[in-house]
């Protein structure tokens, strides 16, 4: 793992800040308009928008500038390090740089975002190699920015800061749970394992997306379970629910980086009893 | 049904903007904080909070201020008529303002509200005793408010209006459908024919209550279709839909004032294949 000064964690934020506002000058104003909608996935349904592809371009460019010799990982592609001025003033070497990768999804929740839901998101991490240091959910139609670095997490509304915090202990019968939707778990064994846990709890909620985590983070609902994630809708939320007071791990108790299956709870106690359910122990 | 002269319509526009500005006092400072949820259903879990109760008695008031001698139907309870001054100046005479019923859920999507999820909403409908003739769709979190006639329909958002026209005719393995919960659908008969429309469609939607209506009034989604409603769920989104395009009725093809199982749609074609999906035409 890299050590990173508050000084260099402080520009980061800097950096990602105004990154994510430039990026919401390209999806905001495509919001609730006709948009192009392409079929990325033939035997799906599995939009992408323009809004998404420039998004991801205007981020990639405004990140890299930050850290020139950190990969990227985005949704719609990674890039190789670019050609670069050697007399530039960096605020980590390349070789301590070349350990770290910003993990993006200009759009999470593209779905909510063609039906003119404002629960999409602009998700952006930064991983250290070993874990993810740094993560933002943007939600620029509510002028939302949840931000998270494991340790702390904060939502910044109309210009004010609040200190996000999960919801304390309560017997799993008295629990909310949310998932995107149940049509995530594609096999019988994580479909059973989802209703086995539905039928613990005091109510179900769908929809969402990225959203979710961000409901768990602010004390809303108790728990998220999903499947069928990626690396970069996952790993910005990471920080953001860990630093709430959460925990989240895939169904096997591990560091879910890389997406697949995913629980996360308001806090340990919860989040040993869905593993246990989920794993039908 | 009742003549409405255009300056009635438009002094009811203006009790019902003043009735929810009032309600939304009592709502907002409410909404993520912290809250009492009794558990007025022992059998299931139907939450109601005290913002509630609150914002329905202030929407009474208000909205009985307007026109004392219609009916007030609310989600927590009825009113009778009350003790008049008989000097008052009224818009309409008794016997005209008795046929018309004032039709209020304070806050639809309770657990949308208790979530932290800003799509729960306010709706206020006036019925005439034979159609809704005007109704109002409030979230004030989101600042916005779809607001409907049969004729017409607009979305008022930061002091601009903008008319509502839903989507235009498309194929059915092109359309979003949109259902609050899967799990509204308590029969197998109903279950399958949702079932049906499901397999149909490109993609299906959960989560919105009435929010989901006023996506498809907007033009995001081409069709909600939902189950155990009750009038107040519904009342106040028929002439935001209609208003906009859309047909909204029961599964049987009828007005679906009294709620129960809803089919709303786009365009009337689209309306007519759901209908015969449903029924398994």
């Amino acid at each position: 793992m890299t050590t990173l000064t508050p000084e260099f964690r402080q520009s980061i934020r800097r950096s990602v800040d105004q990154a994510l506002d430039l990026a919401a000058e390209v999806t905001l104003p495509k919001f609730r308009q006709p948009i192009v909608v392409d079929n990325k996935d033939v035997d799906g349904f599995d939009p992408v928008t323009l809004a998404d592809r420039e998004a991801e371009q205007v981020l990639r460019d405004a990140l890299t500038a930050a850290l020139p010799y950190a990969q990227f990982l985005g949704e719609e592609n990674s890039v190789a390090a670019l050609e670069l001025d050697p007399t530039l003033q960096l605020p980590l070497s390349q070789s301590d740089q070349a350990s770290l990768t910003w993990v993006v999804d200009p759009i999470d929740g593209t779905r909510a975002f063609i039906t003119g839901l404002p629960l999409w998101g602009t998700l952006v991490a930064l991983n250290d190699g070993t874990e993810v240091v740094f993560g933002v959910l943007d939600q620029p139609w509510l002028a939302e920015r949840f931000i998270g670095d494991g340790e702390h997490a904060e939502l910044v509304h109309g210009g004010k800061s609040s200190v996000l915090k999960t919801r304390a202990e309560r017997p799993i019968s008295e629990c909310i749970l949310q998932c995107t939707t149940p049509d995530m778990f594609t096999d019988a064994i994580s479909k059973q394992a989802f209703k086995r846990v539905q039928s613990k709890v005091a109510m179900t909620r769908y929809g969402g997306d990225c959203y979710a985590y961000a409901l768990l983070a602010m004390g809303g609902i108790d728990a998220v379970i999903e499947s069928s994630l990626q690396p970069y809708d996952i790993q910005a939320l990471i920080p953001i629910v860990e630093g709430a007071g959460g925990v989240i791990t895939n169904w096997d108790g591990d560091a879910c980086l890389s997406g697949g299956s995913v629980v996360a709870a308001a806090n340990a106690a919860l989040h040993a009893q869905l593993l246990a359910v989920l794993n039908d122990q």
